[in-house]
């Protein structure tokens, strides 16, 4: 594996044409505005270039989605953009996972799987690092591709809330603006808009709220039962994850969401130095120090016991 | 009325001495932040300077008001920031209403009650006003006046997710946090953090949720008994205002909350064009185009009929 320079990066992806770009299952706003931006921007130099991912794209990001042009070719150099590591590319794309031209992420976890690799595990958002590829490329920017690189930043910053959310976040935040990023329209849609069912589901979720720890763990569970009842959809239970952090004194926020019968997904947010990939890497998962994952088998109660374990563990560790 | 230029109010600052800023009553992050930021700003210039308000600064804040050293002195230059009327100034500020020297604002509905005013309604936030005015006063920025000008912005903006969260916005934040501002702190204890009582209080607030014109207006009640209940504060009553928005299909949301026996104060929130300021002025209220407030007289439901009947005219008049 070599690493390697954004500029040796823009340089590589200038000399291929019929280029897949792998976004990762579970597709957020920040694999998804990379794949399509980069895949834009590769468009305009005149190459085949087409962003898949193994999972559908939620509809939230039609924007990005409706009108690109789908390109069929046989695919001549293989990029992935956002992925930590190769099971995260899913099923349907697990095909590719020793054959990885150009891996371009900013997971510290990055596992280095790809040939050339370059890894900014300071980047809030992957989107940032495509940002400053795009220019390198000599591509410039227009609506398009500056909206799909707001999406990026603004949903893996939980729209600038979150710790990430520096500096460069901000100022390409407002680079992209003056590019023709219509900011007001995809926060709105990303952050500002609730199906009536995912309300339902937010409100059933809390009720399910449990401290641990002196209050300073706090769980919020997720069953299938709820979204049946609710009508809400998979996507719906995003936001949830956010909510157990937000309560006063609570340091590891937990949500335990049932997947299929006796499979587990938990995402862990953390604050005040505590790391939740640390409480994650233990169970097999992974991702940054203020949110991360992984699956646990078992029942709601034993997934709950479970995690809450690990989570103290970690707690135990900051004192 | 005299209307100034950024460098002209800079200009009448730096001339005088023994300054008073008043922020308006019900002080939110954008008010206080300009108060706070101005006066630190002018206090290296070795004037004496003193934020006022006639409500006390919610605690939320007190990285910004504790260790700001109070100081005494014979008023001799009055200076409103973020005031949009006199009305706005509650009580404890009432005997300087004809004697404001400047205002500084960002509300384009300001009624010009000063001997000399700056307003840019175009900016999302006063505190960008106030950055523009600090540099040319020649102030060197510090972490303290970073964070008093980061607070401002990324409350007036609901944390870069409202319409007003333009390109200045992101530039000005990245240059704060450049400057030093503790973004990370700030956002998390202003978005990220609520009391158990104000989630109970969210969870309430959530159940009274009612559909009107055909589920184009949504109104949420906040009762009194719901804070007694709960034990929540009036303060935690804020995010409650930008629920009612965010549900799909809803372009006016409403929220209806009961101050004292018999008077309800109701905060409108717009989208796709709707304007919430032309809902609340003729109903005695103002505010911005997507955010607007009032008062109504009445029972809760009689409020309610009445706001929701303004609120359908508006409706009317986009269609």
């Amino acid at each position: 594996m070599t690493e390697l320079t954004i500029v040796q990066a823009a340089e590589l992806l200038c000399r291929q044409d019929n280029i897949l770009v792998l976004m990762h299952k579970s597709p957020d706003g920040d694999t998804v505005g990379c794949g399509y931006a980069l895949c834009a921007a590769l468009r305009k130099l005149g190459k085949h270039a087409q962003p898949v991912c193994s999972d559908p794209i939620p509809k939230v990001f039609s924007f990005l989605t409706e009108g690109f042009e789908q390109q069929s070719f046989e695919p001549e150099y293989i990029v992935s953009v956002d992925v930590a590591a190769t099971t995260l590319l899913g099923d349907g794309l697990s095909i590719y996972k020793d054959s990885i031209d150009l891996c371009i992420d900013h997971h510290p976890s990055n596992t280095g799987f790809a040939k050339n690799t370059y890894v900014d595990g300071t980047a809030g958002a992957c989107a940032q690092i495509i940002c400053k590829v795009i220019k390198a490329m000599g591509v410039s920017f227009d609506r398009y591709i500056a909206n799909a690189v707001f999406t990026g930043i603004a949903t893996d910053t939980g729209c600038f809330v979150f710790s990430n959310a520096g500096a460069e976040a901000h100022s390409i935040a407002a680079e992209m603006i003056n590019e023709g990023a219509e900011s007001a329209m995809i926060t709105r849609r990303i952050f500002e808009t609730k199906s009536r069912s995912k309300l339902e589901l937010e409100k059933m979720a809390m009720n399910t709220l449990k401290y641990y720890h002196d209050g300073k763990i706090a769980v919020i569970a997720v069953t299938a039962e709820m979204l049946s009842v609710t009508g809400a959809e998979e996507s719906d239970t995003e936001g949830i994850a956010s909510i157990p952090r937000q309560i006063e004194g609570v340091v590891i926020g937990i949500t335990v969401k049932e997947r299929s019968s006796g499979i587990y997904r938990i995402s862990v947010r953390t604050s005040d130095g505590a790391d939740a990939s640390a409480v994650c890497s233990v169970l097999g998962g992974g991702g940054h120090k203020a949110a991360a994952g992984c699956s646990i088998e078992g029942t709601l109660e034993s997934a709950t016991e479970t995690i809450v374990a690990a989570a103290e563990k970690e707690l135990e560790r900051l004192q």
